[in-house]
């Protein structure tokens, strides 16, 4: 029946075309949006076409030394489109490899670059139009294919394949976080084929070696080709061996099939002849709108599943779906491309860090795309057999930077707190446990818990490590999670060893007042002194210290990115992420109104960061104190100062669909506490949400009389029944049924006397 | 004018054939020995031909159990040659890839194997007579090319090509030191050619996974082919794409040109086509006589380097000379072949383990290839560079397995310590700096120094770790190293800190008695409290306890092999192992008399293991009581009763040339106490050896007046001068010159005043 259905879809896609698809969601899908600069930065976000998770990832490269290889500046000229991308990353870039770049003039320079116009950008599909000859690039995807069109305004028609090319190059090898070439090869396979390979190390991950297998066949045959190696072009020979040096081929074709010339490229991290393979499965045929109407149509399926009602403006509809849409292209779905070892698991790379991603990413996909989550924790589960630790991050096949906590213990525990079925727990729980308890040492940035022997001695990770703040909070919300999981599986000495530990954040809770606020992370030696001071600057040949306070900041100015007392944010900001203890965090900050202040002088003092995951939940704090009515009117605020359905509309790095999918949650009126089992709720933006999950039931989320007037929740139910939580269980989401939230013009008692859960289980 | 030389010596090849070659000493080598089963167990010394330190290493293959591919036993029968072993290593086998096979009969099955006769090997070549078909194979060798000539009794002539074969597969993936199946890829190129590759993880140093590239190319088209993957064999298939499945070829050859399909495969850790480049790169040609005396002439000029006077028997020329060229197999030159990173270092891999040849390996290396040395000093700088830390281990590309100590540090040190020039020193210092200071953590087998946390804050490794006596042992000796190098680059804190540490051995010391000697090393807890039981059986159902005794051994009874106290000896055995502090020793152990006696009962007692290098320089301690003539003794018996000129010939695994490269310093008269300048003179099996080093100088070693008889020193004269030192330094001995050796028919006077330096520097 599904084969039929599956047919049929076919079928009606090639006998329809394009426009007549039932659905239409992945219309609103806007590539631009998170492509400019945001309020807090680059959003750094992938304009290319990518299929759901999809492996390659084409798209147009401008600037070696962006993330995504792209500016939206338009006198920067296109380089190339390269076949591989991350979406919406900081640091140093990462891929950026097998570029392609069609051309007309100079034929002998390896050197092609134009200006570009008329970019258009949608779900599966990119344009654009190369100024300097004349050449309109049209680009599709299948998972592991780049399908391109190019229409040539001039009668010589060439096209670069690019084997040498990636993104974040730096003079020095070994530079931090730089990519470092390491060898590659072309080979003309027939007079219409070209194969090769591009390998590179390093990035920001830090990484091994990853090697990018291509296979790339044009429509017609080349009448003459080049390849090169360094800077020496050879004209007709067929194979450039890899000795280190970067190399590519130039193909020329005659006027003989008219202007426009089709290349189909395939990608595989294995070889290029199962990169031929890939390229053979999926797309066996030349019809680019047939790929590209399939390829929307992978997208409609997912992003239909949550239906948002007529009276979303067309913003919000842009913005709604364009942020789903970010959210599930990462990480990538690499099953039977993993170059490190086989097994019978799916294989997903790319964790872009799960840091970024626990929050809001992974809880989105667990409720619209569950299937994918099992894959992903099983995979991530796998790697943890293979390669002896669980990601934080990982990329090129090779683990690589913990930013704060070892983050992939709460998506092992969010998985089990929701009851998501075909994961082993008990290999989970072995995979936290090695966290837990084994410090990695010399790779304290590839993986594990670094400080881990401070924080499993004294409590908390002293001063002797770097983000000693944010590494002792995130542990111990960790072993929160681990405790969580233990428990389940009646492991009760582990559970109750690590809900101890998941106390540990009160070990650096300094009894301070800063700007009217009680009680804050800091800083202690190992000893259990607090510390006051931190070495900075030297002036005059004096070294002159920073006073430590709640509002300091001691990176980058004093010390390196990474070597700060917290990770990327201050005290003001992390001493409010207790995520499974909020009444024990109020209480330690004084009680409800104090608490209250705090998180008012927090927002309105701009001691809170938009872009920064560990306020992801901060904004919904005053939920614990019966104010839902807040939470939802500081996060509204939040959501208009910052996000807009422009190129701009995303404040800094998208973090692989990070700051998208807060934005979708809160745009339903829910927010999730990943690794615990409800969601928030928060004032929808839309009349109605409907989510249709994978198990076939729908859950509704009806605001009724909403209006930019009427936006408190005044009264609830659920299914008819009188509901007064301020949360929701992910098992009564999950059920299927009717969240009707009944709204008026001020703010209400709903919400007002249950708080939610405050951890226990 | 060395172009000059290397262009007269080929044409010399050329025009006169191998018979006229100037020098012989490679006819002495007999690659048998070590082959088969020693007094304390398997020599498991690879048999097939290759260059000195050469990329290729082709042999028979008949045992997928045994590290090195091939029992002696002839009626286990050939299934192949695969291209790649590694020599005398122990644990779990590592490569054994991409296997070539002639065969006649069945021609449809990929399961081809035949029993043997008729077996020749010599330094760079090896043949074989296959019996079930009448098929002769030759095998000859470039660094990087495995030649075969195979001559067919039969009309029918096929050849098999496994990609998917390797040695040590085992039913459970990811089996500890089990060699796992990645992927493996083959494609017909042409009529007489085919490459692949196989890809490899795991193995004895649990490695992630390698990929050996090939490119085979015979030297007549095959009539017909046939390929498989998995067990599906497909007719005229031209590649097997890599889908994490077994590939291979059939090549099947018509009469038309004789009996005799000559086949050339050349190897790669790059790519294919970088195989097929060293393939057309070194063996441009179809000669296999001028190969094979081309790789003659590589091993002539190395092995000529020691010449060892007529009055030696022919079993100790064979012995000698085969102990020689072991040594020189391995690690192995993989300059251009590493696909993790380009850098203008050179690059060697298969470092297995430096634990096993740091102690005379390396010094025979140093002394009659220095140039070769100082490469691998250099590379092991690069992969700490890359990699983040020195292997003690590496193999595929991969850091692995740390035995003992981080005793890549003693490298550097002699290397420091002998003046090796071209080496960056303050490079060095600082890998050696982060073994000493960073803990390895969750990657403790594999490079790093394990329980670093313990010896940094007690001054020994407690019981928490496993192998804590002879990791502290050996970290204090590391620790020496590490002092020598701090202090000749004036880094007088790291010196002193250092040099402190080094006596950390003492930590352990316990003052207990066993057999009448005083003093072990024995295991303590962290509170500082000695350990005398160890939790071994159950019986009964009730936990039995070990006493732990200076004889006793928790390994592998009561713990895993890797789990005890001691790696892989007992605690008379690792007591003895101070090499930077005899004297200190002595005196611990209650004055020379008993330490004297000690030496006796640990001989007689059968305590002391041949076959483990930690007691490689014990037969030698009696130099510092003043009895050279005893160390002589002890030695010359531990040689008679354990080393001989047949397969049985090396007692226990060679270890990648460790236990050769013993004998052959013994057989000379000359030992090494590796990260110090000196060596022991001992009484030489020889009249006279001459070692003509690269620097030009020649060192000669006279035996005056030598016989059976006369086998003990009388008096010494360095280069005419009257000599009474025991020992002699390096810097004498680079310095060319004459020791000459007056030997008389019992022990004499000389040694007995001067004693050997006591590690002061």
């Amino acid at each position: 029946m599904k084969r039929l259905l599956l047919i049929l879809n076919l079928l009606g896609v090639i006998a329809f075309g394009h426009s007549l698809l039932a659905g239409n969601h992945f219309q609103y899908v806007d590539p631009f949006i998170g492509t400019g600069k945001g309020k807090g930065g680059l959003g750094n976000v992938t304009i290319g076409p990518s299929c759901p998770f999809g492996m390659i990832k084409p798209g147009p490269d401008n600037n070696k030394g962006s993330n995504s290889g792209y500016l939206a500046d338009t006198l920067q000229p296109i380089y190339g489109f390269s076949q591989t991308h991350v979406s919406g990353t900081g640091g140093g870039p990462k891929y950026g490899n097998i570029t392609v770049m069609p051309f007309s003039g100079d034929l002998e320079s390896i050197l092609q670059t134009s200006l570009r116009t008329n970019e258009v950008a949608k779900a599966g599909y990119y344009s654009v139009f190369l100024k300097k000859w004349n050449i309109r690039t049209e680009i599709t995807v299948s998972p592991k294919v780049a399908f391109y069109r190019f229409v040539y305004g001039n009668k010589t028609k060439c096209l670069e394949i690019d084997a040498g090319d990636f993104l974040g190059e730096k003079p020095i090898p070994d530079s931090r976080e730089a990519q470092q070439f390491v060898g590659s090869e072309v080979r003309v396979e027939s007079d219409c084929a070209v194969s090769g390979y591009s390998r590179i190390r390093g990035g920001w991950n830090n990484g091994d070696a990853y090697t990018v297998y291509f296979y790339a066949v044009a429509d017609r045959p080349f009448v003459r080709f080049s390849t090169w190696k360094g800077t020496k072009l050879s004209n007709g020979t067929k194979v450039q061996v890899d000795t280190g040096e970067k190399t590519g081929a130039l193909l020329y074709f005659d006027d003989t099939f008219g202007d426009t010339v089709r290349l189909k490229i395939a990608i595989s991290f294995i070889s290029t002849q199962k990169a031929k393979q890939n390229l053979e499965q999926e797309v066996p045929h030349w019809n680019f709108e047939q790929l590209r109407a399939e390829t929307e149509n992978r997208w409609e399926n997912l992003l239909k599943r949550i239906e948002i009602s007529d009276d979303a403006t067309a913003d919000q509809k842009k913005m709604f779906y364009t942020a789903l849409y970010h959210t599930l292209l990462m990480p990538v779905d690499r099953t039977g491309e993993n170059p490190k070892w086989t097994s019978d698991q799916p294989y997903y790379d790319d964790f872009y860090a799960i840091w970024d991603t626990y929050r809001s990413s992974h809880p989105l996909i667990t409720l619209i795309a569950e299937s994918r989550q099992v894959d992903i924790v099983k995979a991530l589960l796998d790697i943890y057999k293979r390669d002896g630790y669980l990601p934080d991050a990982r990329s090129g096949n090779c683990n690589g930077r913990t930013q704060g906590g070892s983050n992939a213990e709460v998506l092992i525990a969010d998985a089990y707190v929701k009851g998501l079925k075909g994961i082993d727990y008990g290999l989970g729980l072995q995979a936290m446990l090695k966290d837990a308890t084994v410090p990695p040492g010399g790779n304290e940035e590839k993986e594990g818990r670094g400080g881990l022997t401070d924080y499993n001695t004294l409590g908390y990770v002293s001063d002797r490590f770097v983000r000693a703040g944010n590494r002792t909070l995130e542990y111990a919300y960790d072993d929160y999670c681990i405790a969580r999981v233990a428990k389940g599986l009646n492991r009760m000495s582990e559970y109750r060893r690590f809900l101890k530990q998941s106390n540990n954040w009160e070990n650096l809770w300094r009894d301070i007042e800063d700007h009217g606020a009680r009680g804050f992370i800091m800083p202690k030696d190992a000893s259990g002194r607090w510390i006051d001071s931190i070495p900075c600057d030297i002036v005059n040949g004096q070294r002159e210290f920073l006073l430590y306070t709640p509002t300091a900041q001691d990176w980058p100015n004093c010390l390196c990115w990474w070597c700060g007392f917290f990770y990327e944010a201050g005290s003001w900001e992390y001493s409010l992420s207790v995520p499974h203890n909020v009444p024990g965090l109020i209480e330690k900050s004084g009680g409800k109104e104090l608490f209250s202040k705090r998180l008012d002088t927090l927002f309105d003092n701009g001691f809170y960061n938009v872009g920064n995951e560990p306020s992801f939940l901060t904004s919904c704090l005053y939920h614990w104190i019966g104010r839902p009515d807040l939470s939802s009117e500081r996060t509204r605020k939040i959501i208009t100062d910052n996000y807009d359905a422009t190129s701009c509309g995303i404040p800094g790095n998208d973090d692989s669909g990070a700051m998208s999918s807060w934005l979708d949650f809160h745009m339903m009126g829910l927010y999730p506490n990943a690794g615990q089992s409800y969601y928030l709720i928060t004032s929808p933006f839309f009349r109605q949400t409907k989510m249709h999950m994978e198990n076939g039931k729908t859950f509704v989320i009806t605001a009724k009389n909403l209006s930019g007037k009427n936006r408190f929740v005044k009264s609830a139910t659920l299914n008819g029944v009188k509901y007064d939580k301020s949360w929701i269980e992910h098992a009564d989401v999950a059920a299927g049924g009717e969240l009707l939230l009944e709204m008026g013009d001020k703010p209400a008692q709903w919400g007002a006397t249950q708080l939610p859960p405050s951890g226990e289980f």
